[in-house]
């Protein structure tokens, strides 16, 4: 009797852990990643111009994030962290090649997303969910690498960055655009991006792939996840026609008013299709804006220190608003430090799913700080990576750089610059300068801009450092890094050939294979 | 009879431009002016902490500007702007000891506001306003030029900024605080402020000042001017008990925290007064943030370049809310360029009164972009003066700086610094530097943070400085500076023995007079 029980309870206990069979529909899941948008583009956020009255009445109808970071300052490390939820020098998106590099997915490399990794999309399939990424991929645009082989039912978009050659030079190939499995023609051939105007109307096919995707779904009572990653606030930025010169901000802003659009018309077709209580949207960015381009071709930070490339906040900390009428209380703002890390293992809460048992995740689950009213907020440290190093840590109001770098001598002497007009002495410097014996200390609450360093004689320093010490001690002790995936190139390996550009007449040739390690400069 | 006729047809065009005498009670009109408090310190404008609900509330059921100006990057001019209507070169709340220098009114200053100048309260009382100043002066402390003199009817505050000696020492005065016209104790003495915690309850003090008055007024159902300038975010900052060690941003957040809950008890109580659709409040600061009082002491500037003291944006934009339910239309965002100079002429419009037309006004009437629906924008340029020149000019998206200057390389190796960590090469000048025969441009739209001057060589650039050049040509023309009142300095007139003294025991003996010429450094 006893025995039978026992094996009750424990039938009972285990049907409760494992995946929930019922058949309550889990909420629809989207995620939308600008590029290169920085915490300072949004009204919200505090842009001057207050051109972004879509993402403003989301943050009033959602939850507000002034404290969400990314995983890394740059685009491909940061993407593959949000969809395994695990820090690049875990998942592999990172460079031994040399010392604390940003390292990515350009044309030439050979490597891509691990097969070890687990993606968002994958998992989520347990539940039934069908996946869609509308937009760009970034994760290893070889045949193995692509949205397809890893999980995504469904793509439009690009595996790169929309960088040229921008004319049909043939000496090297134009990124494509894809459709699914096969490429449906590239940037600046089939998929015009003027670059002396700046129009192109991508934005509105990525729309237009969204809201049907959506729709289709909705029709199909399946739920779904969407990540939609647009790309025209990335460098060459673009704008539709309708939206081009309408922007106090010139072109950039033209840009950031056609996605703050977008944005509208997804969650009014949310509402339309009355799934908006039953829909999960997040909105947030890759990295910070990329201060290096130009003020025609990049965003804003806000108050925070230098931009894209660096680990101080201008590079890291990035907008964040979460929506989901009726559940996420309105008109909040979360104090939260978190991360896109965190959006991984809190989707697979809300479509409650256990995560996977057999690695580490450094994504944290939300749902208690989105669905309570209260003003809970989890302990937890936010750690600031730049390729296989770990430059600096914030735990609370405090952040303590191990290292500091902004670029080297070498690149600033040509006139690239990460923090235009931001030099803090002793803190961007343009040596690899480390700090580990003194870490750099600031309190980001009453310097947000980090430019005045607690001092290391104070009381404040010496109980502070103790605390974060400790944490990086057990990050480090336990850190297990991955196979770096980013370190070798090939000319081979460009996109010369997608799959579908026989159908096309797009085929390029395919030059003798010669791989190099990469040379990631900063 | 055509005589006859045209004799009516004048007087009634006559009735009708002069002021209307009609019964309708004209709305009440509250100023509140922050000190030192900077564009980026409200949530609505950015603050990454949110710590200001009232604000951001006053702003979403009112009408946000984030193109508002003061008139000086310091306190006394721009307070005397404010009240005038007139830039300070005009109404002669500047110097000429030395070029294009910050002067204010600290204790030894023997100059204040001219007997020649028409002030705010002067004006309305013709309408039968009430007018009580709660808070700072600053207009300078000599009997002659105290508020009750200068069209207030009341006034609960000081005359000069809360700096010390601090103790009782008799060397120098501490700063009195009024009531009316006698003070009724000095700070750090019978009003303290705990320079170790910040403690002081002053915030609180003015804020029951100006509960009570519009109580009062109310009940007695006459029009009144509340003129509320609250000083604990000018350093040393302070907050009252309640508020200390709450904000995430230290002490000078506290402050800020107290300063929001009192707009929200302020705005709470018209409501419950039941005025509230017949009152105009606006609220906005009196200039940039001080960053050189380091992060312990001093607010944000948000996205700007500098702070206080100097002709960058940092220095000169401000936080500004226009609010009055069922005229306003709430949630509206003004791109208006606008001055706190307006804040004059548009009170006078406000209260149908006409503008004294004996003198230059620099203020326009806001009222046609306030209470139309419409996005009405005024053309007109900002000037941004420092003392005795014209620095900078704005016109539209532009600006155009003629002459350049941060402080002096002497008083920047002191660490005396008013762009921590933002140094941009050229710009941010340690020397005075012109630059009338080619101006430096940069188009705020895109490059709020003045860090990417257009290329002088830009077809760009000679269009817009051709329109500028012929508005700084005009203004240049035009301008007939005032007499100077604050380069003469003299012990003898500090707050020695001001009216009341007696009373309380607390008049110290006024040393033997002799004057010199202000220093003003910078």
């Amino acid at each position: 009797m006893a025995a039978l029980t026992l094996l009750l309870l424990t039938a009972i206990i285990c049907s409760s852990l494992t995946e929930n069979p019922s058949n309550v529909s889990p909420p629809n899941i989207i995620i939308m990643l600008m590029d290169d948008m920085g915490w300072g583009d949004l009204g919200v956020f505090g842009q001057p111009s207050k051109e972004t009255p879509n993402l403003d009445a989301m943050a009033a109808e959602g939850m507000l994030f002034p404290n969400f970071y990314t995983a890394n300052p740059l685009c491909s490390p940061s993407r593959a962290a949000l969809l395994t939820g695990r820090l690049p020098v875990r998942n592999g998106f990172y460079t031994t090649n040399a010392h604390a590099r940003n390292a990515y997915t350009p044309q030439e490399i050979v490597g891509g997303i691990s097969e070890d990794e687990i993606l968002l999309p994958q998992i989520l399939k347990k539940r039934g969910y069908v996946s869609k990424i509308v937009g760009k991929w970034h994760l290893g645009h070889r045949p193995q690498y692509l949205p397809l082989e890893n999980g995504f039912d469904e793509w439009f978009g690009a595996p790169n960055c929309h960088f040229g050659p921008y004319r049909s030079n043939h000496s090297r190939p134009n990124i494509p655009v894809y459709n699914n499995s096969e490429m449906v023609g590239r940037y600046y051939e089939e998929f015009v991006i003027d670059r002396e105007t700046g129009e192109s109307n991508f934005t509105q096919m990525l729309l237009k792939e969204g809201l049907e995707f959506i729709q289709r779904q909705t029709k199909a009572q399946r739920p779904f996840f969407l990540y939609w990653a647009a790309d025209s606030t990335h460098a060459p930025v673009y704008a539709s026609k309708g939206f081009l010169g309408k922007s106090q901000r010139g072109r950039y802003g033209d840009a950031v008013m056609e996605l703050d659009d977008s944005v509208g018309h997804i969650l009014s077709s949310l509402r339309t299709l009355g799934i908006e209580n039953n829909t999960f949207v997040f909105f947030t960015s890759d990295n910070g804006a990329a201060l290096t381009s130009g003020p025609h071709q990049s965003g804003s930070n806000g108050p925070f220190l230098c931009g894209k490339e660096t680990t101080f906040e201008g590079g890291m900390r990035e907008p964040a608003i979460a929506w989901w009428p009726g559940r996420i209380t309105k008109g909040t703002v979360s104090f939260q430090l978190a991360s896109v890390m965190d959006l991984f293992t809190t989707s697979l809460a809300l479509a409650d799913i256990g995560p996977p048992d057999n690695r580490t995740l450094d994504g944290l689950d939300l749902t208690p700080v989105l669905l309570s009213s209260s003003d809970k907020v989890l302990d937890r440290p936010i750690f600031y990576y730049r390729g296989n190093e770990m430059m600096a840590v914030r735990l609370g109001q405090y952040k303590a750089h191990y290292w500091t770098w902004s670029n080297s001598w070498n690149e600033f002497k040509t006139g690239i610059n990460f923090c235009p007009g931001e030099e803090v002495p002793g803190v961007t410097t343009h040596d690899q300068t480390e700090h580990t014996l003194q870490p750099i200390l600031f309190h980001l609450g009453r310097d947000p801009g980090e430019k005045y360093p607690i001092s290391v004689l104070s009381k404040e320093y010496s109980d502070v450092l103790s605390r974060i010490s400790a944490v990086v001690e057990q990050h480090k002790n336990t850190l297990v890094p991955g196979i770096p995936q980013l370190n070798m190139c090939d000319m081979a390996v460009m996109n010369w050939a997608p799959a579908g550009c026989e159908k096309l007449g797009k085929c390029l040739k395919v030059p003798k294979s010669e791989s190099w390690k990469c040379s990631w400069p900063h």
